[in-house]
């Protein structure tokens, strides 16, 4: 059995980290569906999917790899044919990756505790994103 | 069909590597279910999962990238809120990724000759850990 | 419903990145399923998957990335025991990862409007490579 549901939300760009756990809990209770998995995908170039401790001292951690790893502020070919300036996003959602896939057992998907599913836009405006919510299960 | 199934284990942290691809085999194994997919899922914050050729001189040199890029000594603001020092382990696993999903055909995993499926706990200090294997097929 | 594919290539190395959406598109409508999900995975310890918009100047700047983050040219043990001087290609394809999960809906791909699906090879030397397709679905 499978059914498709799609979360849509804003995001503020420059590495803005928003926890979706409530509404990838929501989405795969409402399948009805008891055992399976929910393949979750980000539409986009510029944005990935992981999961996080969602804590603010955290959240700036890992803001600060990114930065650290994949600067801003360092020559890419794509500003200089484009003009946009989010060569850095490009390369950062490339890395981190667009899928992610959480199993679910009695309608309960198998996070730790405080394992919080994220989007990471790391796009250098606000955007509109849409995130594919797979339901494979019986 | 559906069959889900766990893996437990203690692990080292500090980036310890272990190989998990005997217990994924059996596990897929004994559902008897003959081609799809293995969703394999670690619960849990400071671990992630992955594949390597498991080789003692690759194991050194995949941790060594870890201290490189994402190193333990440099200042977490987790570490000042929580005082776990775990700052840099939180931060590796989110980039590494905590799903793996890999297809199996006529009950046999599509792996390469060396390749092996490793969880990696990036945690500062012994953990039990539990890796869920959703086995998706017919 | 379970139909396995599979896609043969041959590639450059050194972070050969190679555009296979249009196979990848081909292989899920040929299923003639409707709804689901292709669960992609690399056989291989030397390559990984990923999704980017394939443009010449992102191209160049994702494989700049990979030459700083994971040098080519510095010791790597792998190197010293094995001889093969590929230690670096290993240790990039641990961790942009081998596997890719993308839902499809009416037998079309949820990818963004210029996100494309990707093989990064990053091998010292050309390679044949096969790309597992298990479209899983109804």
């Amino acid at each position: 059995m499978v059914v498709s549901r799609k979360i849509s939300l804003k995001t503020g760009g420059l590495c803005d980290i928003i926890n979706i756990t409530p509404q990838i809990v929501k989405e795969v209770a409402e399948t009805g569906i008891n055992s399976g998995i929910a393949a979750l995908f980000v539409a986009g170039s510029t944005a990935g999917l992981t999961t996080i401790e969602f804590e603010s001292g955290l959240i700036d951690d890992f803001k600060n790899m990114w930065n650290r790893v994949i600067p801003k502020d360092i020559p890419y070919r794509h500003d200089q044919a484009w003009g946009e300036g989010n060569g850095f996003s490009h390369v950062r959602a490339s890395l981190l990756g667009a899928s992610l896939t959480i199993p679910f057992t009695n309608k309960a998907l198998t996070l730790g505790t405080w394992q919080q599913i994220v989007l990471v836009d790391f796009d250098n405006r606000p955007r509109s994103r849409e995130i594919i919510v797979q339901v494979i299960g019986e």
